[in-house]
């Protein structure tokens, strides 16, 4: 028997198994769009009064939350780094210039070479780190920079639910403490740290993909060629045959978590130093990890940053 | 190149690729037994001074237990459940006694059918719930009132590394608290409840299957026939899939968990009443869960009890 919209009763569009909520297109939109609305009030992400910055790649996840962002009525602005990666970092930067330009919404860019002085790309053939942990270091530093620079109260990514239960899953196999505590779907501004937050932890990946075909968004389809075989790669799959085993697993998996996530709370709380460089806060004293990375660079050594 | 033993520089027999540890066979033997006796002491799991009970089933995880026991130079008596599985049931029980007259110990057996008023088999078939959940009760119980009514003053058991790690994983998957903080390899007595401990999670299945060969134990090599598609199968295929990509996970995810469980300290303790009928602890009032069991056994109602 063919399923029915639980809102209209119509023939259903799209069957959420984790739910087992049948919906019609209009009301998957409208559903979807909800959670997202839910969850920036829940956690008390931001509110209209906000200067909001949305770090966009060009890939669903992030374009997804800046349309929803619009749709609700938020005005934010998007960062996009142009990291070096050759054609994978020029159709992203392609793709996410053409949806700023059809949704007007404020796009900046900044380039990773122009302030690292090498692309990231360059880094990865020189480095013997993994290119995931590199590009994360460059990342985090590069996002939060321009968000403090230029002013912006909070910044946005699009991490997701099967993002997040991914590296849950990773940082308890390990007991990492210090990252199990972070990995909150929002973070206090801290000193030159800016405000972070995650408004679609609670959508799947299907979901989301499924939400930027509705709305006709186009987006980057291709994945990075040197995040292959990376270990958020594979608990991501771990994760997909645990859901598929027990639906629904994900998501009790980081609301669960959400709920008792105080029970974490680092007993040394990790002391911030400032960067004499960038003066921006590092874990260790001295010049941070992107500092060190920065001057390797610029004296032509080898890119180890441990 | 063949590998050599790390002690002796014979040619290896095994590669413990977690450890990264070669090691011929006398002195994986060793190692075997010196990882248990160091499990019981660091735990501090009993002395020769206890009178110790062993849960014996006749699988390799028991018998290679009680067989190291007696190298330790412990003397530890065994109980074997005769659960009433069939052909399964006959085998366990004929291998376990086979066992303790080759080794001179004592083995009492105990009879769910004869304490229960039904085997294991005919609940399975009558009743809606899990054959798991439904055994797990039933052998929590009758262990535990062996023991407790022989005077022991701690009852092992044979779980190991795959069987802990496995469980840690679905208790976190669903977060539950009270179930994480009690998976410790010793627990205190706790009025009627005897002190439990489990000597051999530090070594893996398969270190155990290769030490049965080793020492001729001979072992029942079949798994129940109601445990096909059990949840634990399915979690301990996930923690082999993970071991494999990350070698030496399960171990870093169980003795970190070790560490740190503290943090899981229930906010409101589990409060034990008295079962009216059998006197043993139960975490709710009124007739414990295997007492509720054999009322309606004893009814001719259908089985469930919750």
């Amino acid at each position: 028997m063919a399923k029915r919209c639980r809102i209209c009763q119509k023939k259903a569009f799209i069957y959420l198994r984790y739910a087992n909520l049948a919906l019609c297109k209009e009301h998957f939109i409208q559903r979807t769009e909800k959670v997202v609305k839910e969850t920036i009030e829940k956690f008390k992400m931001f509110s209209p009064q906000d200067k909001i910055l949305v770090a966009v790649s060009g890939g669903k996840d992030s374009l997804v939350l800046w349309h929803i962002l619009g749709k609700l009525g938020f005005k934010a602005d998007g960062v996009h780094l142009d990291l070096g990666i050759g054609e994978f970092s020029s159709l992203s930067l392609k793709l996410s210039q053409k949806f700023s330009e059809t949704h007007q919404f404020n796009l900046k860019v900044v380039s990773a070479k122009e302030v690292l002085g090498a692309s990231l790309e360059e880094l990865f053939k020189k480095s013997k780190e993994k290119p995931c942990s590199l590009c994360g270091t460059v990342k985090r530093h590069l996002l939060n920079e321009f968000a403090y620079k230029e002013g912006y109260s909070v910044l946005l990514t699009g991490h997701h639910l099967d993002d997040e239960t991914a590296r849950l899953l990773g940082n308890l196999l390990n007991w990492e403490i210090d990252y199990i505590w972070r990995q909150f779907p929002v973070l206090p501004q801290e000193g030159r740290l800016v405000k972070r937050a995650k408004p679609l932890v609670f959508l799947s990946k299907k979901e989301i993909e499924t939400y930027a075909q509705l709305e006709g968004i186009e987006y980057l389809q291709v994945k990075c060629p040197y995040s292959r075989g990376s270990k958020l790669h594979f608990l991501s799959d771990i994760m997909d045959e645990i859901e598929k085993h027990f639906p629904s697993s994900k998501l009790r998996f980081l609301k669960g978590f959400y709920k008792l996530r105080k029970i974490f709370y680092p007993k040394k709380p990790i002391k911030l130093f400032e960067c004499p460089s960038c003066k921006m806060p590092t874990t260790s004293e001295g010049l941070c990890r992107f500092c060190r990375l920065k001057e390797r660079i610029s004296h032509g050594e080898n890119f180890k940053t441990n």
